[in-house]
């Protein structure tokens, strides 16, 4: 690429052709556009930025625009740097503000999955890149709070010298914390950055040593991380109605009504899957999930404000919004919340993911806050009939891509010499070729062998294994397309798996199946579901540590609530539309890793006889699951059947779709067992 | 009885008896406390109560007390007398107090499922008699809202020009009240009656209205309740060691060291069931649960503040409690709070069953108060190995009585002329004969054909049926053992049953089964289970309206917290030595009722190869499950396997412990299928 780029030729000559274009931006403008257009990830389409500066540019303007931004140095990664020195720095300026204490959440403002790289101020203090986590700063101590995932990878990134590690599960943080004060000591937070059951939970703990928990203007990390990037400026496209299923304008009125149905005068909206879902666009401001960093509040009349940076938006979008969306600068979100509380107005708002800020600044105006569950959160949660034929289609694109793949692995495999980087850059650019694909849903897992007995495995170069004969190669992996998110794990056996690997294997397809199978009424919850996952495992005293199902976006967040199938205990009922995923799994450390991963619907089912409404699941995702894993002795006729008859199904769905040795490879894969 | 009873010859007379025997009380005192004798159940020893005036009484003191206690009117039953004109009452004394409404729950001070007569202040308001319930009384409205049992009850029972029937699920009663009141206006609550949960619900639901929530000082209730009958005086007596399995003072020693590792100075008993816990006793203030209503604070020393009316206490009760617990008159709780905040002690109170009351108490008088579970529960319920060996010995009388009267029920029925009423008399007759029998453990479900499929019928003599043939006769029943509880269903077929009834129980009983041979990781909760006791049902597009299982007490109550089976979420895990319940049904509105319930224990199962410690089900209850009942052929290989080995073994238990045609019965009722 950089070849094809000429050199840039100075600010002067940029600012001629800006103004020849009719474009009323400085330099310094651009300069500052690319900075956080720098801060957001180029995902599968890094020209795209050049539409924030105007459509149909000159060429000569745009080589000119490419060849500036190549000049601009790409932010440093936040875990690099000096850890030990930042921790000082940290503390110095903890004292320069009478504080005894910080914490460092791994959140962002929005509680999201992946946060953006100017807001990961963990792994720049720190160096710890994982997806959850939370550090606790006093002035002579620091701890670093993990959960299970992490515990190898924590000891590797973190200075053991100047962080305790601990577990974010067995024990609060908060107990830390207080056994590390006095009385009459103060512990900072960013209030933008927890929940409010954070606070009230630290709050009794630390009430216990008498310390004090101190909510700060201003996060002391941003005041010592002078090379902090900027909010990220990835584009904001429409959405299109055609794979959106409903208008904006519709969903806005049906989200009014349901708050004038509760005397709600407002909503507010953190959560910036909800805000794509509401405005129907979509954005890039962070990997794998293509949405929008921003604030919203929607109104009991449909009208909403929308708190965003007006860069970032794409030149037609003003006309997608319409006149009932008003684009409003960041910063005067503030000012709209003590409006709302001028007018005393009763306002919802999410406890579970909106930051303590937020409430704070309600309660302080006057306004009456509504601690309420996101009113977009189960809408969107329930996809539309256009949404579920999108995700259906994108299922079938992304099957196909899947056979293409899986036949090649298992010519190439058997040969030794491939490794899990090169077989997840091989998946990558298989389903790059794919209709209408935008970027994986997620980082690939690919784990070879033991490497697969590691939940959240995320192969470095550091860990990359050879894909040896006679072992097991789990893949989990997924695709972002215009009509729909993928999610798919398979677990593929490479030379001759032992007669316990087919056993581990089949005990976990028993549960996939019973799940798959299950029919159960109206208001049953996934949390109830959860142990027909589990059961045949247990019976042999055998588990596994993760979630068996979460909900999927419609080309948004690959986790989204507000359902989920799992231990942990939920009032959230299954209802027709939810996507989740059916991942049951077995991991036996050291040795190898199984999980069989399909997405499946909830729909109404009608069952003969019934005395209430029954609702089931309709499995979209479509790849054979490879039967040399299956030990038929362990299955019941009807779970043999269903086996046979859901692989009779994948082969005439993805037949047409794919061709010669590789159809050839389907036939084979989807024999009845 | 009566005739037996010489006359009461007088006070004068009386007077000089009492001196003579050297009890130093007036005749006066005598009344009184018989009083409260008559406000409590008798029981199957109605002159225990003798002891409470003192031991080795001279047979012509005892005959006169006798005599006295017959001429002093027993207390009307609430529910019984104009209830318009009480309302209007209670109206007319809400005016004098310038309140505009009125809260009257079923629950009284301890928020247990039996309450004393005193306390039933919802049906004397009413007629209403459930067990659960909700009143709301304003000065031109009224309404009581009931679940899903009562719906046909209240209509008998309750006026409805007087009262809206209203649904106390589907609808939040403070929505009504809220709707029913205008800003400004004042709805009274008595602050001993309900939970911090609820007025915090209240209050949020009278917000929207403007309306104000004022907890009050006395109950108006009781100011227009003339003949409310005193509280009860249920003798008190120790529950030895021999079955408790574990001294007070041990209990005591544990309760006071997890107060210590938790820096917790008390903690306040309201559970009365967790007083009787505690100090090894057992009452008989309120039916089939022998408890003693009374408060108790538990120090972080052991030590114990028994708020108890010392009238109740057996004249060995002293000996019995030690040094350690201090009996105090129940007026003394209000000053023993002040005296903790005066501390600033820290306080644990259990925020699911501790009257808002005490919470203000605490918080106004300085203390801290944490909302956590109060420290007995979770021991209680994990049963000692004696408190087991126990259990598992009732069981086998209990199983033997069983037997006895489902012999005697299989020979009668056939012949038409039994009715449920008969039929559930003579159960508890045959229980009355069995070792250490006192009461039974909650009125008998006899549900004959279409009554089975009220889920909590109780036959009155306008509702009892005559048990036909070729139909289903469901029995819920169950016993207070010196040393255990018992809780057992079974659905007994009466001539010949349908195809479709078989069908039905089988696939209760497969449900039955599912959940009896579950193993499952430690940390797993009820609600995690419940599914398993239904797939059977669900694939068929059937359910039942309620838990799968509740936790039992040790000669304490059927319906024992913190464990359920049920698909309400829980987060309590089940425990090693937990006693549940295991009872899965199928109702078919007016045809008939269908539910299998054995008692189980959480215990540790060994299972070769199990990577996690794992748990398992021993089943106790021991009683023959109608084979006639069963259609093996929609059982798996292993579920004929199951039901033929749990029928050997009911048979190999109690064949020694019954005789004759019984045996011939047993023997026959546990034939394999």
């Amino acid at each position: 690429m950089a070849s094809s780029t000429p050199a840039y030729r100075g600010d002067a000559d940029l600012a001629r052709l800006l103004q020849e274009a009719g474009i009323g931006r400085s330099v310094e403008d651009i300069r500052d556009l690319i900075a956080g257009v720098n801060a957001a990830p180029d995902g599968s389409r890094p020209d795209r930025w050049l539409e924030l500066v105007g459509v149909e540019l000159p060429a000569e303007l745009e080589a000119q625009l490419r060849a500036l931004r190549d000049m601009v140095a790409r932010p440093v990664l936040p875990q690099q740097g000096d850890h030990a020195d930042r921790l000082g720095r940290l503390r110095a300026e903890l004292q320069r503000r009478g504080l005894h204490g910080f914490v460092v959440p791994r959140a962002d403002e929005h509680q999201g999955e992946y946060v953006p790289l100017r807001a990961n101020r963990m792994a720049w203090l720190t160096g710890f890149t994982g997806s959850a986590g939370m550090v606790v700063v006093t002035l002579d101590a620091a701890a670093i709070f993990v959960d299970g995932r992490y515990t190898l990878q924590v000891r590797q990134q973190v200075d053991a010298a100047s962080y305790d590690y601990r577990s974010l599960t067995d024990e609060f943080h908060g107990d830390w914390a207080a056994a590390n004060l006095r009385a009459g000591q103060k512990l900072g937070f960013d209030p933008w950055l927890v929940t409010v059951g954070w606070v009230e939970r630290m709050r009794a703990a630390l009430a216990r040593t008498g310390a004090e928990l101190v909510a700060l203007d201003s996060n002391p990390v941003d005041a010592v991380w002078h090379d902090q990037p900027p909010p990220p400026l990835g584009l904001i496209e429409p959405h299109p109605v055609e794979f959106a299923g409903k208008s904006s304008a519709d969903k806005r009125a049906e989200v009014a009504a349901e708050l004038r149905a509760h005397q709600t005068r407002a909503a507010m909206l953190t959560q910036p899957d909800s805000i794509a879902w509401l405005l129907n666009i979509r954005g890039s401001d962070v990997p794998c999930t293509p949405l929008p960093l921003s604030f919203a509040i929607v109104r009991d009349t449909g009208d909403v404000d929308w708190f965003v940076d007006g860069r970032k938006l794409a030149p037609d979008l003003a006309l997608h919004l319409g006149n009932q969306v008003s684009v409003r600068a960041p910063e005067e979100l503030g000012p709209a919340l003590d409006a709302l509380g001028a007018e005393k107005a009763a306002v919802r708002v999410d406890p579970a993911t909106a930051a303590v800020s937020i409430f704070d600044r309600l309660h302080a105006a006057g306004a009456r806050v509504e601690r309420e569950a996101d009113p977009c959160v189960m809408p969107k949660a329930m996809k539309n009939p256009v949404e579920l034929e999108g995700a259906r289609a994108a299922h079938r694109r992304d099957g196909a891509a899947m056979v293409r793949y899986l036949a090649w692995l298992d010519r190439e495999a058997p040969k030794g010499g491939l490794d899990e980087i090169a077989a997840a850059e091989r998946l990558l650019e298989t389903r790059r070729q794919v209709a209408d694909f935008r970027d994986q849903s997620f980082d690939t897992i690919a784990g070879a062998g033991p490497n697969g007995a590691i939940v959240h495995y995320h192969a470095q170069p550091e860990t990359n294994r050879k894909i040896e004969r006679d072992s097991l190669f789990l893949l989990d992996s997924g695709g972002q397309y215009l009509d729909g998110t993928t999610d798919i794990t398979r677990t593929i056996a490479v030379g001759t798996p032992s007669a316990e690997m087919k056993r581990h294997f089949t005990l976990v397809l028993k549960g996939n199946i019973a799940l798959s199978v299950a029919r159960f009424p109206k208001g049953t919850t996934g949390s109830q579901l959860d142990a027909l996952a589990r059961q045949f495992l247990w019976a042999e005293g055998l588990d596994y540590d993760h979630g068996t199902g979460h909900g999927v976006g419609s080309f948004l967040s690959v986790h989204e609530g507000p359902a989920r199938i799992a231990k942990i205990p939920s009032t959230v009922a299954l209802q027709p539309g939810m996507i989740l995923s059916n991942e049951p799994g077995y991991y036996k450390t050291g040795a190898y890793g199984i999980r069989i991963e399909n997405l499946i619907v909830v729909q109404p089912v009608e069952v003969p006889g019934a005395e209430r409404p029954m609702l089931g699941f309709e499995i979209i995702t479509l790849c054979p699951i490879d039967r040399r894993l299956v030990d038929a002795s362990l299955l019941t006729a009807a779970e043999r059947e269903w086996l046979n008859s859901y692989h009779a199904r994948v082969r005439e769905t993805l037949s047409p779709l794919v061709e010669g040795a590789e159809r050839d490879w389907l036939v084979l894969a989807t024999e009845a067992v």
